[in-house]
Parts: structure tokens; C-alpha cells; sequence
């Protein structure tokens, strides 16, 4: 279940470069102009919700901020739970944290201790937005594993294959990526 | 178009309240015991969708981070298109901004200049999880009129009626709150 060349035409052509964001030298991948596209957000969604409703899921796990945009959307079509997780210190219970390497230092990604409702292994689908290096996804997905999930796969909506987070990413769970950048 | 007191009691009981957080003597509304609940989720959500088929909205627009949540899944269920309203920096391209007061300082939430694709008075629906003072909301609310549109209400799933938020936004937009906390 991949798009159609045409599908892939429509979404590409609804994503705005950004050159120089956040930093010089970086082209920012906008998702904002794909947002407020009324027919290429409904086929976004349309696409990934023919995919996920054969996995039988429990839940989808959304990385804070945008990753909660398509997972909470996800989630509703799905009729299923939507679990949020987040940087460290937002989430107000009880929380599992995992810890990972930045540039410079570090940074801590968080989940509630009872995400999953005490439902043993529950297949958990995670999503972002966009995956470059990985590293945010791949604290995520061993935080849903840690917690007592299966992070049966791994969803991105963009995903900068120049860099190897996606390769890295397959030594913890399966990884599909909807629209691949060069 | 309200809820039934069967339904307002299976989303009140979703609700988590969890003592001192931020801070000592605030309790949080923690909804993401709803959130991960299938059953409340989509009642939620199947209710929001009820409502705003009628306003033959153009766009919602949600206030990061929960109101992303709400926000795009409501904006996939109606066919249309999602905005997002930042805290600023966080935005990669040109952007209309509204500063608000806080306790001690300002801050500020941004809009991108073009969120609504040149749609004169686009009609908006604000979207976020909790309104307190009020003073986000506010700022969002003045940004969707100040970037072109027309913000015809704004949602909330949780209002403490304890703090005048909603009051005050009435000076600016039509107000419709999920459930009140007294």
C-alpha cells in the first residue's frame, strides 16, 4: 500500500522549501502549506488510514508537536486510542523517559507510565512528521517498547534519505516513509 | 448541538486531575486519559464533527502543542484544511504575530501570512484543549482577523468557569466549551 505516482505528485508539489530554516544551510521541509491544502491533507490521510487498518493497532503514538497532527487525525479514523509523547517535564503522571544523543549534549523524550491501559503488548503504530537523523524516533519507539507496547512500525510523512536515520531506525521496528527527499 | 449528560459524564470521567502540577496548589486537567481512551475519543471527536458540519468552515486552526490534537483530527472529519498557530520561532516562513500578557512578561503566538491561501475572510474555527485566563486564545483569535480571516468561534474541550477566560473572549469571537469545570 504505497501512493500512486500521481498521489506522490500532488503531495511533493504541496510541501514548501524552506531555505535557511532554522539555521543557514538547512532547506526547512514546510508540511504547513500541505496542512491547509484541504485535497492533499484528505489524501494524506485517506492513504494512511487504507494502510494502518489492516494492522489491527491498539494505538498511535505521536511525537510532540507535529507528529501529533497526523496521529491524532490517524487515531480518530482508526477508532482507536491516541497516545502523546513528548519532551521531558510536559507530560503532568507518571513517566517512562529515554535519553538521546544530540550534536551537542543530549535530550529526553517522555511517555505516561499507563499509555497503553495495561493492555499487555499492545501494537502501537508511531508517528512524525519527518525523520532525518533519527534519533527522536528511535528513543520513541524503544520508549513504547519500554512501557509495554510492540512499536509495530514507525510512520513519517517525510523522510530526508541523505541521512541514514530510516536505516538506523529498522534495528528497532519497521519503518515506512510516505514521501522520500533525496 | 450540546451533549447528552450520558456523554458528558463518560468525557468528564476521562478526564485525569493530577494535584500540584505545574506548580503546588494548580490541578491539571490531564487529557490524555481521554485521548487514549477509543471510547471517549471518538464520542469527543464524533460530537466536535457534529457540530462544526453546519458552520461550513474553511479552515481550523489549532494552538500548539493540544490543540494540534483536536484540531487536525476535526479538520480531516469536515474536508478541510488545518492552521497552525506557534509559539514564535517555531514557524519556518514569514509569519503575522500577536503578543499577549502573562503573569510576569509577554509572550507571543504566530500565524504563517499565508495560513489561509488568499481566501478572503476565510471562515476559522480557533481550536484548543483547555481555556483558562484566556489570554493564548485571545491572541489567536486577533492573529486569524489580523492574517485575513474570520474567526467564527473558538472550541474548547475543557473551560474552568473559575477563571474569566471565556468571558472575555466573547469580546472577540463566539465561544463554545466541551466541558466546564467550575
Amino acid at each position: 500500500m504505497t501512493l500512486t505516482p500521481e498521489e506522490s505528485e500532488i503531495l511533493n508539489n504541496a510541501i514548501r522549501d524552506i531555505p535557511d530554516f532554522p539555521k543557514p544551510g538547512i532547506v526547512f521541509k514546510d508540511i504547513s502549506t500541505l496542512l491547509n491544502d484541504a485535497e492533499a491533507y484528505g489524501l494524506l490521510m485517506e492513504h494512511l488510514h487504507k494502510r494502518y487498518k489492516a494492522y489491527k493497532l491498539d494505538f498511535v503514538a505521536g511525537i510532540d508537536a507535529r507528529g501529533f497532527i497526523f496521529g491524532a487525525a490517524l487515531a480518530q479514523m482508526l477508532g482507536i486510542g491516541f497516545v502523546p509523547i513528548r519532551k521531558k517535564g510536559k507530560l503532568p503522571y507518571t513517566t517512562v523517559a529515554e535519553k538521546y544523543a544530540l550534536e551537542y549534549g543530549f535530550d529526553e523524550v517522555e511517555i505516561h507510565i499507563d499509555a497503553f491501559r495495561g493492555i499487555d503488548k499492545a501494537k502501537v503504530l508511531l508517528i512524525d512528521d519527518l525523520v532525518a537523523t533519527g534519533g527522536t524516533a528511535f528513543a520513541a519507539a524503544n520508549l513504547i517498547d519500554k512501557s509495554g507496547g510492540d512499536c509495530v512500525e514507525a510512520c513519517f510523512i517525510l523522510g530526508l534519505d541523505f541521512l541514514d536515520g530510516q536505516k538506523k531506525l529498522k534495528d528497532v521496528t519497521e519503518v515506512y516513509t510516505v514521501i522520500r527527499v533525496d
